[in-house]
């Protein structure tokens, strides 16, 4: 086998506040032929996400950064192409961690084979994916949310947010959104069966929330920070829990914001309130995929899950695709189709469509 | 009978800040004989403790504030001096929140008898009353420490915070107090069995926290806030949990401090650490009292829970008591004595004593 050529975007620097196109560098390789023990795969399918906007940064988290110089990190489907790995043969469908490339070698560590009966190859990255799995667990094990209870989740026709208020729904709760675009909103509300949702653009924001929430919130699932978490804060209701999930508010800043500090008034809240405050990452309940797993892809099956997916072709637009993310234009689960799949499983057109 | 004359305590302002003696008003009433139903109660020990300031202002909170020209509310511990009331008879040793007055006619609702045989019956109002309370919940079910987990308590000399301390050893954890004075810090080593225990008096008390947690802290009860959790944050390993239990460090603010505003800073930990922060009051734990009152009776028998009295005498000198809570200026549980029993159970002249 010729060596295969694989193009590749590498973090070219680290970001100062809101990334740039000019952060990134596209380059191309010669991958060699997968040796005893190892697999070549093609990518079909790139996810992008906020949390890739910490990996770019060096500042410490939980997870370590991406080198200057070194491929993206990301979730990808991808099929297999060659293979001297037992367990895994061409035309496999794998699901896993190989970055912002078209090719990847891989000795099949952390890489999961997607079962293309369950749903579209794509939502392996999606609803019974990493971010199915955030809206599963943070709502229900961090949140728990009860029958009759008010959930409010922010980014809510986000990967994650749609998810969280669709759950919140079986569940017997009030959802209210809070969204951006008013076509998210109406998304939200019409096709997701939010009871409402309030665009964070209107300037009265704080009392429109109010009167979305007559009986205060018991459950807020935080993706976003700043002003939202400011208009949820007072609506909260004694024994509130909130998710703390995402900050995307804040993954740009340069500096903490302007004074006063208001930690006294935010930890006041959680004492005289009895609040819960938790943060956690999907990864923290892999010992629990399975349950999730067969939940979720029966609500999805069921139609009581509904998803949308923000697709964009070419790896080459992968760059400014991601920046899309901190100016809340993708609608839906942003993916890169980076390439179609062999057999054409994957091959419909589709773009911005409701599953 | 005659009528009793009564001394008692009144909220004569509010306080913009720090309260001051000229806070409070001493008023004398006459009391009836207590009616079919009624019993008149002698008080004997009066708490004094931290969530009183809040009661003093008119914000919104979890309990209604003391009314202008109230008597001020608080626990005690009282004798039973004449009862129309079923159950209760004179001599009778009881525990209720019949506030800042040398006598009270109650109907019995919240009273509780305090059992002599367990411990001297000021304990009913530490130890084993609502600050005993609240470090064992605070502690074992909100901040759920493991054997060989680092716990940091602030205010660690005060009536909770030495209990939590000695909980956590017995826990089999690592256990760093912060206090104030060099004495208080002494005492918590020597006497109640810390590992450590730091003065925040100390310039470079972040650091000095640092060297005294080598594994970083996993449980951190909060009862101060402000430069304490400043210096605690950044210790603290993934998935600790912060036990919010009072923010005596805040409750004079007139205003928030200056900016930054530091709550992004705060959120980006919940969610990167996967931080637990709850808040919590003694009184969500009323249905697991008797746990309580058997785990640590028993423990302060075996002599693993030790604690100490701050004792002051009179009521005259309660106003005066309570502004030493907020100057760091206790040392142990602060206690008015009011009266002496007619049977002189609590008679002993003790002060400063550590039992």
């Amino acid at each position: 086998m010729a060596p295969v050529k694989n193009r590749r975007i590498l973090l070219a620097r680290r970001p100062t506040g809101e990334p740039s196109e000019a952060d990134f560098a596209l380059s191309e390789v010669e991958l060699e032929d997968p040796q005893p023990g190892q697999m070549l795969l093609r990518t079909l399918w790139l996810s992008l996400d906020p949390y890739m906007r910490g990996r770019m940064s060096d500042r410490k988290s939980y997870a370590p950064s991406v080198g200057i110089g070194d491929v993206m990190v990301g979730g990808t489907v991808t099929e297999v192409v060659a293979s001297k790995l037992e367990g895994f043969t061409p035309g496999d469908i794998v699901e896993g961690r190989t970055g912002w490339q078209e090719y990847a070698l891989s000795d099949g560590a952390g890489m999961k084979k997607v079962d293309p009966s369950l749903a579209p190859i794509s939502a392996a990255l999606g609803v019974l994916g990493m971010p199915g799995r955030t809206a599963y667990f943070g709502l229900l094990s961090v949140g728990q949310p009860k029958a009759g209870e008010t959930v409010v989740v922010s980014a809510a026709a986000g990967a994650v947010g749609a998810i969280v208020g669709q759950l919140a729904k079986i569940k017997g709760c009030r959802v209210v959104g809070i969204a951006g675009a008013q076509e998210k909103c109406e998304y939200a509300v019409n096709e997701l069966g939010f009871d409402s949702c309030i665009s964070h653009y209107q300037p009265d924001l704080p009392s429109e929330l109010e009167r979305a929430c007559p009986k205060g919130i018991d459950v807020y699932f935080e993706n976003v920070g700043g002003k939202l978490f400011e208009a949820v804060l007072p609506l909260l209701n004694d024994f509130a829990r909130i998710s703390v999930c995402g900050l995307i508010a804040h993954y740009n800043d340069t500096q903490l914001p302007e004074g006063p500090n208001q930690v006294p008034l935010l930890m006041r809240a959680i004492l005289t309130k009895r609040l819960s405050v938790r943060g956690f990452l999907s990864g923290d309940f892999a010992d629990q995929q399975e349950l999730f797993l067969k939940d979720m892809s029966r609500w999805v099956r069921e139609e009581r899950i509904k998803y949308r997916e923000d697709i964009v072709d070419g790896l080459e637009n992968t760059p400014r695709a991601f920046l899309k993310l901190f100016r809340g234009e993708n609608f839906g689960k942003l993916l890169v189709r980076v390439a179609k799949t062999t057999e054409g499983i994957a091959a419909k057109d589709r773009k911005d469509k409701v599953w």
